[in-house]
């Protein structure tokens, strides 16, 4: 008796992920931009600033006129009055001469500089317009020149970019009021088993509350999806089929989670299986915890049989679902570092060559001071939804490897 | 003529935001809670699961029965049928006997452990009950236990943690439908300059659009606050005072921006003084971007003149404004390490004594392999957005270094 014929290596399921093309794009409003995955690389429109603008409180002055100046030898210069703000300055700077200037002020004609106005003394008479300057400025110095921020043409943000708030500021530095990102991947979620009811609702003896689609509804808005309950539904093939096919027709991705059991697993492939244009690629992963799950595609939807063990649910989204949602999203970080932690394993993990494991970790602090923190093996069986509150993080036993020793440095990628 | 008498170092005014008090409890509907912060510690209200649970598809058996059992000896129990899923067994297993369980299933009277369908085979004559189990189990295989995941009253989640979407699966194993998180701070955002035009329109020579506002909301808002932008003044002590107020009667945390000049610096110096009960407790920071910052107080509200460079402004949000938004969150995410990365700094960079510098940091491929990746100091005025865009993360130089060496091995901050 056994549910699985063939064990999908991980890397093979990883590789269909991987060939799922991005979303269309949408264009939001910018304040709506932070969080949203940029579609296309973001070219400037426009220079910035467009126009040399100082960078500090001081005085604008033709650098030449400061060369030397110190302390003991200021620069006199005559002051030939102050820069509006956001106007066109109507002064030029002729030499010995300079203008008093705000940060954001326009540098007026004849000036190439900025000396610092903690630099700068007035002269004790106080009916002269002239002032000592007691520091050289280069000619640049305390200027941004014109497009020195953004050239025109200049790819400021290539496309697959998750936006920060700092992409947001400079997309409305450049004026624009929208931006185009992809559009989140709709993500249903079904769960299913007799012995499941919402969680709302008091347990007779026997049942257990729907912990699944909250979870993994949780899991994927925070990846950047939409999503959507469609229903807990009993060990009943006709409903569970009726729900699949409603949620297929809205999500891009459907989630049928819980009743993990051979029987009622094969409603869910029978489920799946009876989605139009829908094949089932793979049934049982080399992979613990979530050896049963299963992975259907239609196009470039795909519909999953999760694991009903809660943990086992959680760890299959955080390692499949997550990368899927990326891709779907076009994702590409480039240079910036995915988030992982190094740490001293405290205890050793055994495991099965061939097999993929993903043990979830507590981070401590270090053996010894300046160690790396260490990773707490969080024990509890696959069924425990505690485990996982407990853990901060994974960490991955590859398929070749038969466990990881006490003391291992390893890489902790956190559960977020 | 300087601006600035007296520079207050950083850790005072971290001293400041730490003394901070935690703002009011909420309660929200559960699914809305993942992101939130947790107000009080959460106990368990009942045993999980509620009942002894089998955790794989099996027979459940007496494990004295199998004691022994293996592929060339297997134990033969007369299988007495098969436990309902959501119901309380009848069926009690007496020695010699067993009962098909699925995954879920409420473990029988009389069994103590679950063997594994692997490793059961029917007998060869299909009218006989007998099954043939091959493996042995302790007692406690594969079963969670009554209490095992939750005991009743055990804290499950310490107060002031962050809610991730396994915390939310928790709460709904537990049935509650809502939970007490921290309300979410309002940060008010006010934009001065009389340069500064609403980043929709187009700038004529000398204006340069708004691109604070937008980015520190997108900010406040990642960090769990609530952004609301109350407008942009010109150079106008009267409207900017009117806006303070209504800013600060509605607000949290007011953060003014935009116009850092020394005149202007005084309008918002001036309009947060004149806010009823405010103190002013600092005008400008030992700190490199952002030295011209304003932080005043009345309770638990704070007012901020953050600096108008796009850049400072965001690297003083960063530094300053999210510790505040954690505090008032009451944040407490225990050993949870914070994402820091270490790499290596490509080129010298200069500091001052007594002054600590954030230095924004590209992330790029290790010098050799195996190194860590290397920090490539962005270079730019922070009067440019384009450079924070392009930093990947903040590497901190403290008041005690003249600056950071080629070479050394640097924690970075990620910018996110």
């Amino acid at each position: 008796m056994t549910s699985f014929l063939t064990l999908t290596p991980v890397p093979e399921l990883l590789a269909h992920i991987a060939s799922f093309a991005p979303l269309e794009a949408e264009d939001v409003p910018l304040e709506e931009g932070a969080g949203r995955t940029l579609a296309e690389d973001f070219r400037s429109p426009e220079e910035l600033p467009g126009f040399d603008r100082s960078v500090v409180d001081g005085f604008a002055v033709r650098a030449r006129d400061v060369f030397g100046a110190g302390e003991g030898m200021p620069a006199l210069l005559s002051c030939l009055g102050e820069i509006p703000m956001g106007a066109v300055p109507t002064i030029t700077v002729m030499p010995g001469t300079c203008v008093r200037i705000w940060t954001g002020g326009m540098l007026p004609q004849g000036a190439d500089a900025v000396v610092m106005l903690e630099y700068v003394r007035q002269v004790a008479d106080p009916d002269s317009a002239d002032v000592e300057l007691t520091r050289p400025v280069a000619p640049g110095d305390n200027v941004l020149a014109k497009d020195e921020d953004c050239g025109l043409g200049e790819t400021l943000i290539p496309g697959g970019r998750l936006l920060r708030p700092q992409e947001v500021g400079l997309l409305a530095g450049l004026g624009q009021e929208r931006v185009r990102v992809r559009r989140r991947p709709k993500v249903a979620v079904i769960s299913t088993g007799d012995e499941v009811i919402p969680y709302g609702r008091r347990p007779l003896p026997g049942q257990v509350r729907d912990v699944n689609a909250v979870t993994l509804a949780a899991l994927a808005r925070e990846e950047g999806g939409e999503a959507r309950f469609f229903g807990l539904v009993g060990d009943d093939e006709a409903t569970l089929k009726r729900l699949v096919g409603e949620a297929f027709a809205w999500g891009d991705v459907v989630l049928v989670s819980g009743g993990s059991s051979a029987g009622r697993r094969d409603y869910t492939l029978n489920a799946l299986a009876a989605v139009p244009g829908c094949s089932t690629l793979i049934h049982g992963v080399a992979v613990s915890p979530g050896k049963p799950l299963i992975f259907a595609r239609s196009g470039e939807k795909s519909c999953w049989g999760m694991p009903g063990h809660v943990a086992s649910a959680l760890v299959c989204a955080h390692v499949f679902l997550r990368p899927l949602l990326r891709r779907l999203l076009g994702r590409d970080d480039g240079n910036r570092i995915e988030h992982v932690v190094s740490a001293r394993m405290t205890r050793p993990v055994p495991s099965v060559l061939g097999r993929r494991d993903y043990i979830r970790v507590a981070l401590g602090r270090p053996l010894e001071p300046g160690d790396a923190p260490t990773a707490i093996p969080v024990l509890g069986k696959s069924g425990a939804i505690s485990t996982l509150v407990k853990a901060d993080g994974l960490v991955v036993c590859l398929e070749t490897d038969e466990g990881i020793p006490a003391g291992t440095l390893v890489e902790v990628e956190p559960l977020r």
